[in-house]
């Protein structure tokens, strides 16, 4: 009992920090709001680059362009990690159309799944079997499906919330669908695109053959959410019209690319390290502002609004741009890989890939005690209406870092919009808002100042705050 | 002592009812996001109808839709409430352009402050004086302004997180502006437009002359942010260039119309009344999708939603659709003025007038300890993102019923992207997002739901449900 008491005395005497953590964030959100680089750096990432596949001359620019950036600003280190890419190309757009009798076609609007092989050049065309789930497919079997176009239908849950947890739930007609199909004979794959909106535009995204052998792998493609909604109208009047669909997609060999990293070197404890990162590539359609433009430049002006505001870290503070989280994660494996070799501790890791919309909070997934650590913080956040701190998942990226003892966390944006344009064509600049975007970094940037400052040493710092 | 205990006692018999409340929160979500009206009213409203200023064919038809869709949700009550309104018309588009020498002229965007007068038939040409407040427009004093167009360019404060807070900062600048400049004999008022973004749309909204004689008044007009600070870098450059600007707006006579007002009318209590609200007219240059056809449809939905959900309200739940809450608040002051004739006891009054963006909470203009009972309700709404219960400010409209015991309160949006519509021509459907509309439809509902159940009687109810 005497040791607990000694140990109030010493939090009592130590509330001061708390009121200095206040102005430092108001510092911190008055930087970004009147003088961030966010927007700027995504206006040229989106429209002097736009879209930024692994592989493509977009990607290549994009790591030239923010290396140039990141040194200018005058960090410690900025370097190129080199890191080996699937290259996949989507060729000539798409083309498809319903066919209720010869000739008489209605089109539709899809656009190939990220890894799909292409149809014969002619294209394909046969009849639908449409299905909500890999239950209802194997109930089909052989005989319901075998020579037909299989249809996956099952639309995001309008009633969740948290627009990523009806993501999470379709999303594996889109990643698995064509395995599945190719158990029970199918010659092709048609998913209805994650969009929780009616409109015409498909969405992309990637999509695995696993271990299927290349001449049993069938073209795969997303349709429209409206499409969707007309085929299965239309198949529910007549079962027997065809779909007809042409791509010519490709999948290349491996490319070399490259994770871009930017340092500022901790002035006390140069071992530990912070990460904040977003990913670099995108698909190909639109410009990926969202999808991960908005975190890519965050997490560069997070390193940027720590110099503005005139904090000096004491631990080691990173900026990591990884390549390929779209289609493949080879970045942040590679990441991960290195920092391992190197025996490199890494005490934080930080990402942003959810959008570049109003900041809600953060998902963490990190022990229990370093969870109440950062619950001790919360009442920081509330002046900037930052409330959402819930344990949870973090970030593909940052994921192949996890250990028993670090803290990953990912930003978690307002997600009411984000599904109407990840993976399609209008994932696009116009969609960005200035003040959520700097307001984003601003988030990201204070939580980075306090486990800077405090480390993950969750009993003495969660009691110094709580007071 | 004894009878606090006994409380305590009463109070753990009745846990269960927090759990019903929690349920109920979930069905009026589910039944808001799949099934929600506001969404398709407010399409009819924006693009059948649009823009509704006060004493507008728009306005009248709004009035007229608004009530065949109420009687249509089969209400007990359904009626108009007749209120007299101003008429202010734009006229012709205005022009305006920057003049450096005899000739060579840059076109500049404005539009003309509504209530103001028309420039004289060709048009306003004078120098411009720029200020920053009525104290610089005071030192300039007659000698500085007579004959001069004062050039107001205080901007919205950025770094504000609350885009109300920024607005409430600047509008005297609009809404006084005439006034004050015409104290030293300026010739007319151009006014930055109150817009936190930078772009080429004027922003229209309400000014006042006060008592100036008619014959003394000036003319008012906004001008685009992006024109406010090319209009501001010319001046630097030469203080003698002229600013001309041309409009033929116009108040005419006094007009009939009416607030909209359904009722379904309570089982237990029903001289108890609760109302939700939001004010049908809007400004003329958009269609006013978020100011303020979303809190019309939204509260709209509320009473529909009450009935799809199975509530049968104990007390009176009114739904009010204001008229002309943008330019006199005559509908606001008709339906306080009519309830205290007849002596009806208003215990809670909602208005949505905020736009339609993500739900984030409720602003209470209220009693500590009615105040007091709404947070002991906080935690039903964690589970739907909605965090913000403050003190402050309610609504306009439902202002004038303000008494002692009265619970006001304002639903509040998220507010980023609010001020790069309001009262600008860019207000329009595009910019709102169904799923948006309907959370906030969805937490208005569950709000009524609660006063609703529990009345405004805050000691034995918040402990209620605090346990």
């Amino acid at each position: 009992m005497k040791r607990i008491l000694l140990i109030l005395i010493v939090i009592s005497t130590s509330i001061g920090y708390s009121q200095t953590d206040a102005e430092v964030l108001r510092t911190i959100y008055t930087q970004s709001l009147t003088n961030g680089k966010s927007y700027d750096w995504l206006n040229h990432l989106s429209n002097q680059i736009g879209s930024r596949l692994s592989g493509s001359l977009g990607a290549e620019r994009a790591v030239a362009y923010t290396k140039e950036e990141l040194e200018a600003l005058g960090l410690d280190k900025v370097w190129l990690q080199p890191v080996m890419v699937p290259k996949w190309v989507r060729g000539a757009k798409e083309f498809a159309f319903i066919e209720t009798e010869p000739g008489k076609t209605t089109n539709v609007n899809i656009c190939a799944l990220g890894g799909s092989v292409a149809t014969p050049a002619l294209g394909l065309k046969a009849q639908v079997v449409e299905v909500h789930n890999f239950q209802e497919l194997e109930a089909l079997g052989t005989a319901g499906v075998q020579g037909k176009i299989v249809f996956y239908n099952r639309p995001m849950q309008a009633d969740l919330i948290q627009t990523f947890d009806a993501y999470g739930g379709c999303v594996n007609q889109r990643y698995q669908g064509a395995v599945e199909a190719i158990k029970y004979g199918a010659v092709g794959v048609i998913v209805r695109s994650m969009n929780l909106r009616m409109d015409d535009l498909p969405h992309t995204g990637s999509m695995t053959y696993n271990n299927v052998p290349v001449d049993k792998r069938i073209p795969s493609a997303a349709i429209s959410t409206n499409d969707a909604e007309l085929l299965s109208t239309m198949l529910k009047l007549d079962k027997s019209i065809q779909f007809y669909f042409k791509q010519n997609c490709k999948q290349l060999k491996d490319v070399q690319s490259h994770n871009v990293i930017g340092e500022i070197t901790g002035s006390e404890f140069p071992d530990e390290y912070i990460i904040v990162g977003g990913h670099l590539d995108s698909w190909d359609l639109g410009d990926g502002s969202h999808d991960d433009g908005a975190g890519v430049v965050q997490s560069m002006d997070v390193l940027r609004l720590l110099k503005a505001s005139g904090i000096k870290p004491k631990r080691s503070i990173r900026v990591v741009l990884f390549m390929n989280e779209e289609n493949g994660l080879r970045g942040g494996n590679k990441y991960a890989e290195v920092a391992k070799q190197k025996n490199e501790n890494h005490i934080f890791a930080l990402e942003s890939d959810a959008g570049g919309f109003t900041p809600r909070g953060f998902s963490f997934d990190c022990s229990d005690a370093a969870f109440s650590q950062v619950l001790s913080w919360q009442q920081l956040f509330k002046p900037y209406l930052i409330h959402y701190f819930e344990k949870g998942g973090s970030g593909a990226d940052v994921g192949p870092l996890k250990t028993e003892s670090i803290v990953l966390a990912g930003l978690r944006p307002d997600s009411q919009r984000y599904f109407d344009h990840h993976h399609a064509s209008n994932d696009t600049f116009d969609a960005i808002n200035k003040r959520e975007l700097e307001l984003g970094a601003a988030t990201m940037t204070s939580l980075v100042y306090l486990f800077d400052k405090y480390g993950v040493n969750p009993i003495s710092n969660s009691s110094l705050i709580k007071n």
